[in-house]
């Protein structure tokens, strides 16, 4: 089920100009699941207090992590076709960590669950996104 | 229906670190629409080739754009509680146009709906997003 | 842009059970948009008072609306891939209005957007779901 | 964290008309999960062939889970918000079994996940659902 491994994801997730603006690593890589850690940055901060991380940033993370999720089992990342973010908790000047599972990996679609959670483990916000497999 | 004026909410909307890090543009308020404007910036882009725009951009101006439509109707930007984007072409290099309307302002939930597209006016994406009203 | 007629699209909708259960009929065709009609039914009530209608009744319309606004262009009636539903406003014992538009009809995925409002014009509902359109 | 028992919930579930036509049973409640039989009813069918079941059937079934999970928590059936659904494959003339679990309980605002399976155990569907829980 795994055509990919960790060395081989971790290249490709530096390949993108934006990923390498976030800075978003891959953690690991294991049976079911993939985590990232996107360490905390002064860009991501939404408010003018400077509280907390934008929605945009949690966004970004749960897109790549569920992309990765399914680049993993069919060899190369995916276009997004569909995203439902939901976001549970603000986000302070923290790193955070996503854990990525696929739902489904069809013939042309595939379904990736992401959950993202603080260092204490509290989660963040939860998404769920379809990509074309198209072509993979 | 309107608490703040164009000047308010652009400068509401650069108080943000990330919406700097972005340079997003409020161009137009009219009855019903907020028009944003995304100058296309090599941080943005999305795979190796770089040929086009991450999706996490586009998340980025679609939860923003739906946001401000609201903050404009009660006088502040609100926290977003959950959000759907569907993508519907690659963005390529160039500038993203967002235009917000509400689609319901409540005491307590608001919905906004967010069409982007690029210079041609071709639709690069849809979102719609739910957010906050309740402490406004 | 438009395969089927109404007449076509109106005996396409009574091949279903369900659709004959629910007694939904279609209303009016126009260049961009499909109306339908959800005639109300005592069986739809959701709670122990019957004074609204249950939002899977809704969910309902609002997927074979969406379906429907697509089938007229590609001639047949599509699987549902996914699907968003926000609710607005209960619906009381009231027959139901739905009106569809297709925000895309590409080769392989086409989506819609629905509308549903009661006899009042007031929205009870929004709606939009993506479809395969790969074998039609 | 539980509210109301398991025959308290049952009992509810049969107080809404459209429950009551679809006959759909509370069959398991544990720790964090409360599992449903939708017995299948050829009023359910959704295509000329009379081979699957209408994806808003299956809308119902994943709104009333993913309620009742919460309900079980606050003491009462919530308002659905808003509802994502992913069908993953046709189900066919077929019981149908949905497990729910609640991805937050708030203040104000409540999440549920809900699974459908068929009776092989075969995933037909994934729905995530916002309720309020403002008033509960």
């Amino acid at each position: 089920m795994s055509v990919l491994t960790k060395e081989q994801l971790s290249e490709l997730l530096h390949k993108s100009r934006y990923h390498r603006f976030l800075q978003i690593e891959l953690t690991d890589v294991s049976d079911n699941e993939l985590t990232f850690r996107l360490p905390f940055h002064e860009q991501f901060l939404a408010d003018e207090a400077e509280t907390y991380i934008h929605g945009g940033i949690i966004a970004s993370l749960i897109d790549i992590a569920g992309d990765f999720a399914l680049a993993r089992m069919v060899g190369k990342p995916l276009p997004t076709i569909d995203m439902r973010i939901d976001y549970l908790r603000a986000a302070g000047k923290e790193d955070l960590y996503a854990r990525a599972t696929v739902v489904k990996a069809g013939r042309t679609l595939g379904i990736s669950d992401v959950v993202v959670t603080n260092p204490e483990g509290k989660q963040i916000a939860v998404g769920r996104a379809l990509y074309s497999t198209a072509n993979a």
